[in-house]
Parts: structure tokens; C-alpha cells; sequence
């Protein structure tokens, strides 16, 4: 769904500098330049291209500039955040991974991690969270602050592009979408009745490490065995631990199966790990009243 | 392990009326006149014969002795037991059932429910609780206030003597054992190598129905898949909500198994329910660090 | 494909009554006579409601008529099918399951039970052979030779009904299509890798009651683990015994797995039925070095 | 069970030397050196200390009493056996593996490998028959015919020793038996009605590279789903392909499940190798009407 910003690439193309600079001028954070350095190549014809060339120039630009842009960042779940003086783009970024509702040990987690990241390299932390969950996000943190500067460097400007791209591809309208999405579903089999599963209710949870759950979405399975609508599509699948619990013990009563008391599989609880953010993962379960089982399917 | 009052079937098969009616005095509850009895029908020779034989008394009883025997029990997690003014054997069956574990609300929901079952059927509520979890005793109690007072009557006499049967195998060192034992036993079996998996951490839970988990036990499987003890043995296995959660992700990855980042099957729970305290429950996990299988074995 | 004598049903809806006639006087075997009942109530605009007319014209014929159309039809596998005496319709029906390369003895059965059905009911077997295969043939002969005779040429009717419905989707070109076909597909999954099986080659057998098995096609599984086409689609799937083969050994050892020698796994059969000619039957293999699962999906 | 020649291990070790020598002869082809050479280290108590003395004399031996030694070995397949001038173990262990039924094409086969051998090494091809099916001892026959001639002698005379273990152990009764016995055994689960699977019918048939195959043993499942004994046993599993054929329609209408027409599962074929002929090898079934699943379990 286009957000009120949205803007055609068409008209982009046609557009005068100066309209051109002003719709981008944040695709990167608080840095027009990259916009301006740009519009003298249009027309872009497709997204891909529009984003390329953004990207070249800043991948082309001195080490001084680079090092501005990603100074331009603001710290993750930092007083900036919670003083609401972000960015609105970096706004919903951050609560997209839930940054925007820590507890107060969480905060002071990240308020330690970027401490010491900027001690470490004398920038902000930029990661692209809508790629991650808050627990991914944590172990990001740890990993990359093992990383030489120099690695670093490249890392997060690496996280800058991509960031762009999620921005560019929801803010321009285009023919043409940028390979950005992952996809996760599901599909429930009767192995019992040799029959696809309907009417199955199941719920998608994030986990985070210290066990707690937060519910993604909700859905009831259709004359297929499947949900009308991939559980997470059209963007990407944020890295980190999952569990889909399925109610079925409703099910095999509903087919008047006789089962146990209580029956011996009622809800079962599916937990699994997504490590790539555009990756299509399907998991699927087929289930009779006495088993179980599941598979990264495709 | 026989506890410290253990005494031998040809000990008590040879000893004078006195003796064997003061080890058997609180096999009933506070009911002594059970064991006598029965004292002139030695010897038995059988665990299984002696305990047919105090049923049997108990059975052939008139309706006001029966009544007095069932009147002789606590409630449930009553004010008794929380003043500690139980048996000694009322003590450790309600614990088993944590039941001397209960927090505030449960508390009153057992008064509330021991309230209703008094009122109803003038007697306390009675189960053999060492079968139960508290989540399958709360069904019970709903269940069984929907009985008529006969048939109450009739299945509160099978539950007493239920305790009795479990009281006696403990008791009593015979070369029989009473009938009593469930089991719940695992086996995990790697099919990625084609071999048992050995080494894999587990833990049983029991569950609540308020989603709160309590630990049972914590084994590792060994070299062939199995846990050197089932995970419960030689005890009714108690009915209700169960889960085991097997650790793979370490397992596979100490296979040297190339492995996703993080790896998409880490933490396997199934979930299951014991219908029959007596049963057999065999519930192994076929795994791989990709799929993975469960049933109702045997 | 449309075969040289297809036409349009545009041109048959606009057409002069002769040469609609002409163009559908075997949809019925060698009945003119349905054609012509049903020409003036042109324009069908449908092939479902051309099907529908002609269908009911027959079903309101009366019964002389009927039991005509039923006696014109030729024995199955008979003499005249072995001295090419059959219409080009027929001929290619009975190849189709294989009645053109009977054994001797299976065309002594196929003659002893000719026989005995027509001495029973009067009229030739019929039944449409396109969707069965010469196991389930024999089946339906011994099943109806136990008919009443009412209840026999109600069924002799249906199976001239869905003849025709072939015969007409074969030969008239319509925006819709009758709902005819069945599908049968496969899909592997690799679940030691976590990813779909590609590059197994493949074969679908029919299997006969006396062990023998035909080849239907061969196919090798593409990036998706699936075909490229459903084995059997756009046309009914014969009732009767299948097997598919999989050659999963050598796909493990091009992947840099370590096998047993010779692989436990190498070669693996599924062995299954179909029963419904028209349903979907999805036959997905999930398979390890050391394990493998197969389910009827969807 | 004892053939009429076993003998006691306890009246061997306590036997004069010649009686000894006598009743061991032949556990070496021809070479009762063998037993001379072990006889005044008696008393061994054990089968395994009998065998591994005979074995060391038989490695400490020089090149010309080996070589003699393997020269003294029958062809398999050959023109003695063919003409029954083999001895009786010999006999007894080439029916073993079928080596007295060959078709005529095979038997030239064997002669073939038999000259091509002999003109490279000088002396016959040996192989322990009982741990092998006629496919695997032919494929070994390839493979060996590669060998240079140091590792092959080396080769055969291992094959000679565990030719001499197989021999002992059936010749000699005493506490402890050699390790030489693999297993293969099944199980079959009813994951449709959380049942071990009862009174299924099923047959073990070793699979031949082309395509034959020879029946080992049928059973039917006891109430545990599993056979009273293992399909093989108390002897090594000859290394080679196999099926198993469950029955399993007729198992599921006899439960009252309603099933398709025909019934989509009926008879489940697995077909896997066996490569270790002392291993264990457990392959179960887990079966609904509509899916099934094996694995090599434990």
C-alpha cells in the first residue's frame, strides 16, 4: 500500500531537479547529495536502476563523505528514539523490530553495545532492522563489534544501501520492485484423512532469547491447507527464531475422529530459525492425532 | 526404594492379627477395620491377592462404613493441609501433584470447588492423585460434580481404592507387583547420519493450563538415542499436558553438519497429553537439522 | 493439442444443421440421432452446456432408443477390435489402457467375461476406458456382472455419458473446458539439506494384478524439485496401481554425502492407488540417505 | 542350534591332542596346521581365545603356508561344486548365498572372474560367502580383481579368517560366542490410530542387479507391530539389496477405517542395502492409509 509520499518513477523521470532531490532527499539519511549526484542521469526507466546508481555514487564517494552519512545515523533504541526526534522513516524502522518498545534492561543493553561501538569506531551502529528481529539485532551487535574498523567501514555501508532500498522501494511506484522480499507460509496436512487440513487455526510468535513471545500474526487455514495469504510477504522475513503453534486437536474432533482424553496432539508448537531475510521458507505440517511432522519445504 | 516402614508379604503373612493390622492400619485412610478384616484370610501369599481381599472388604462393606471411610479423607489442598494436620501419605500423594505448591488463586479455586463437592455429595473430594496433575485433578472436579450421587458415590469408592492399591506397592515388599506402572520413555534417532543420536540434552515439562511449565526431569540420551531411565517409570504416569524439549542445534553442529545461521531447527518441544496413568507412552523424535518426525510409539 | 478434426464451437454454434450433425454425429456411438435432437436449440455459447443438451436428449430417449445406443457400442478388446473393425474413436479409447496388446490369456478373460455380461444383460460391456487402467477394468466387469439389470443400464448410460464428454472435449474447441481431468504430480524434498531435490530422474509404472508393470513416463525433477509437467494432467488419471521410482542415490553422492556402500537408500519405490480419475493425487517424497516419507498432498 | 558335530569347548580344552586336531581340521580349508599349531596353549576357556590362537598361527605362518594355505580353497562357483566335490562347509556356504542355483549366464559370469583371478594372483578367489548375497560377492570380484597382488593376499587371507570364525562358531559350543552376528529387524507403527500395528503381514526379499528377487522369510507382526524374531538373526546379514513387503490394506478395513477404492496405500515395498553384514539394521514402518515413513532406526 503506497504510503501518502509515494511517488511514480515516471514522474521522477520527468521531473525537474530540484522535485527529483526533494522526493529522495532522505532515501539516504539527512544526505540530499547522494539524490543530486544522481538526477543528472535520468531518465532510470526501472527501480533497479534508480537504486544502482544512488548506490554507486555512494559507494563512489570519498571516505570523508561516507564517513559523514553514516555519522548522519541515528543510534538504535538511542535517547534520540526515545525523545521521538527521529526521522520519520527511522521511526518505523526501529519499532518494526520492536526498538521502540523495550524494557528497561533491554535499553540500557543497547545503550551499553552503542557505547561501545562508538568507542570502537567512532560512529553509530546502522544495521537495516527491518531484516532482523531485536534478538538478531543483539547478536549483530556482538558479532560485528569483533569486526577491524575497516571491515566495519564496509559493513555498514553495506547496511546504509540496503536500508536505501527498502526506502526507495516503498516511497517509488514502479513496474519493476526491488528483490528485497522474503516470503513465509505454511500448509497443514491431514495425514489421517489424506486430505489437506481446512479450517486449522494457527498463530506465528517471534522469540526472543529470554523466552518471551510476541505474536506476528493470526491465521485459519483454507480448503487447501494453506493460510490465503503468506504469514509474512512482500518484505523482508526478520532474521531470527520463530514458533508456529497450530490447534488441531479441534480439528480431528470436528471429522468426528475418535481421540484420546485429552487427545494426545493437540497444539503443536513448530520452532525454527530464519537466517536469511529473503529467503522463502515454507514449513509445513502433517499431522494425524498420534504424529507429527514438519520439514523446510519450498 | 522401599521407604523405612517397608515390610515384607512373608512378614506379615506370619505375624500375629496385631501386627499386621497396625502396618496396614492407614493402607484406607484412618480406616484400620479394613486390615482386620482380612487378617483371618491369611496367608496370601500375592500383593495382588491381599489387595483383592481388602478391596473386596471394602466393597462388601455397608453404605454408612463406606461413607465414614470416604469421609475420612482431607480435602485437597485444604486448610488441613496447609496446617500440615495430614497422614503422612495424604502429605507426599498431594505434593506429587504439587498441590502444596499452589499459589493464591488456585487456593481458592480448590476451596471453591471442594465447597461445591461437600455441599453436593457430603463427602470431601476424592482422587487418587498420584495420576493426576493439578491441571487433570481441576478437571476432574468440574467433571465430577456433574455426577449423580450414586454414581459419585461409586467412582469416589474406585478412587480410595486406587490410593490403597499405590499405598500397598509401596508399602509391601512381595515378589509381585500391583499392576500400576505407566512409563514415558524417549528415543532419538538422527536421520540426517543415520545413526541414534546420542548426546542430546532433554527436559520434561509438565504444563498448566495457564501456559506455566514445570520441570519433571532432565536427561541426555545416550549411545543409543535412548535415556538410561525412562523418563518416568514404575509410578502411574500422571494424566495432563506434557512437554519434552530436545536440544539438536548443538548436536548437529558437534557432527560437524553445515548448519543455517542460526541453524533452523534448534530447540525441538513436542507436546502431548497422558490419557491413561498406566499406559505406555513411547514418544521418540526423528531429526534432522532441517524436518523433524514425532508419534505415539511403543 | 486439437487433433486435425477439431472445430470450433463457434463455427458448430453458426453452422447449418448438416454440418453440425456431421461434425458430432460419433460423439454417440454411431448415434446421428443425438446431434440432431439437440441442433436447433443453438447457440450452446459453452461446451459445458452442448455436453448438458446432448447428455439430456439421451437421458429422455426412451428406452428402445437407449438400449440402441448401448448395443452399438463394440465388445471391449473383442474380435472386432482385433480385425480393426472398431471406429477410430474406439480404437484409440481401447489402446489407451492398453486393451490392443492383450496376452492371449487375458483375452480369453476378456472374452469369457463379454460373454458371460451378455448373456446376462443383453448388451456389450461398456464402461469409458480412458479412465481406467485394464486392472480396473477386469474389476468393474466382475462388480457389474452383479447388477439387477435396472441398475446396470442406468450404469451402462452413465459411462456412454462420460465417453461422449471426452470425445467432445477432444474434438471441440470452447473457452471452458469439461471438468475431466485429473492430475498426478511428485514433488522431493531434500530434508538433509534442507532444499528441493534436484535432477532425480524418475518413472511412473502402472502396475497390473499380475506383477506385470508398464512404463506411463519418465521425468527428471527441476530446481524446484518438482517436473516440469504433472505426470499425468489435462486428461483423466486411469483408475488402478501405480509405482514411481526414484533414483535418490546418486543425487546424494553428486552432493558430497557421505553414503554406506552400497547407500542404504538408492532406489525408492512408492506404490499407490488411484481411485478417483478426476482428483488431484500429489505423491511427494521426503527423503534422507537414511530415511524417506511419502503422503498423499495436495 | 547345534549341527551333530559341535562340541563342547570344555572337552576340547581338556581333550588329548589328537582328538583336538581332529575335531578342528577342517575350520581351516584343508590345514588342520592350524589346530596342531594351537594345541599346547590350551586350556582357552573361550571361544575368542580358541579363535584368535588359531588365528595368529595362521598370520605367524611364512609366505609358503599361507599361500598353500589359500591355494587349498575351492572356486566359488566352480566346476567342484558343480561336480559336489566340495567339502561339507564348503557345500553348505556357497548355498548360502546361492551359489549352487546359478543360471547358466551367471555360472559363465563366476568362470569368468574365477580364470581372470587365478591369472592374476595365482591362487583362488576367497570370500566369506555367509556375509554376502551373489550381487555383492560378484561386485567384490571386481573390485579386488584392482588390488595389487601384495593387498590382496593380505585381503584374502582375512576373508580366510572370518571364514574360520563362522566355522568355529557353529562347531564349538561354549559360554561366549564370536561377534559375528548382525540383525535386521522391523517394526510397524499405526500412526492412524497411535497403535503399534498388529498381524501385518510382510516378506524380506533379496533383490538381485537384475532385477530378481529370492524370498528370505515372511512373518506377520505381533501385538507389539514387531516379529517374534528378527527377519534375520544369530548369524551376518549378507551384505546386498533387500525389500521388505508390508501388507497394509487389509490391516486398516479390518480396523473399520474407511479407505479409498482402492485403498491409496496397500503394499508398502522397502527396498535398502545392507552394507555392514555385522550390523544392526532396524527399519520400521510408520503407516496411515494415506503416508507412510521409514528410517534406519536402532
Amino acid at each position: 500500500m503506497p504510503s501518502p509520499t509515494t511517488v511514480s518513477l515516471d514522474t521522477l523521470d520527468a521531473a525537474d531537479d530540484e522535485t527529483f532531490v526533494a522526493a529522495l532527499a532522505d532515501i539516504y539519511e539527512h544526505s540530499p547529495w547522494v539524490a543530486e549526484a544522481v538526477a543528472a542521469a535520468r531518465p532510470f526507466g526501472t527501480l533497479a536502476a534508480l537504486h544502482d546508481a544512488m548506490a554507486a555514487a555512494v559507494r563512489a564517494a570519498g571516505a570523508e563523505r561516507q564517513r559523514a552519512l553514516l555519522a548522519a545515523h541515528p543510534d538504535l533504541a538511542g535517547k534520540a528514539a526515545r525523545a521521538g526526534a527521529l526521522t520519520a522513516e527511522s521511526t518505523a524502522e526501529q519499532a518494526s523490530a520492536g526498538l521502540d518498545r523495550l524494557s528497561d534492561e533491554e535499553f540500557a543493553a543497547f545503550h551499553r553495545l552503542n557505547t561501545a561501538y562508538r568507542d570502537r569506531f567512532g560512529i553509530p551502529f546502522i544495521v537495516c532492522v527491518r531484516r532482523h528481529t531485536k534478538a538478531s539485532i543483539l547478536r549483530q551487535f556482538e558479532r560485528r563489534l569483533a569486526n577491524d574498523p575497516t571491515q566495519e567501514h564496509a559493513t555498514a555501508l553495506d547496511e546504509v544501501i540496503r536500508i536505501a532500498a527498502l526506502r526507495l522501494d516503498q516511497r517509488v511506484a514502479a513496474a519493476d520492485r526491488l528483490p528485497l522480499a522474503g516470503r513465509l507460509s505454511t500448509h497443514v496436512l491431514d495425514t489421517h484423512g489424506g486430505t489437506p487440513a481446512a479450517g486449522i487455526p494457527l498463530a506465528l510468535y517471534e522469540l526472543s532469547g529470554d523466552g518471551a513471545r510476541r505474536l506476528i500474526v493470526r491465521a485459519v487455514t483454507n480448503r487447501d491447507g494453506r493460510t490465503d495469504q503468506p504469514l509474512i510477504g512482500g518484505r523482508p522475513v526478520p532474521i531470527g527464531l520463530y514458533e508456529l503453534v497450530f490447534e488441531v486437536g479441534a480439528y480431528f474432533a470436528g471429522r468426528g475422529v475418535t481421540l484420546a482424553d485429552p487427545p494426545f496432539i493437540d497444539q503443536v508448537p513448530i520452532r525454527f530459525a530464519v537466517g536469511e531475510a529473503e529467503g522463502h521458507y515454507h514449513v509445513p505440517l502433517l499431522v494425524t492425532p498420534w504424529s507429527y511432522a514438519t520439514y523446510r519445504g519450498s
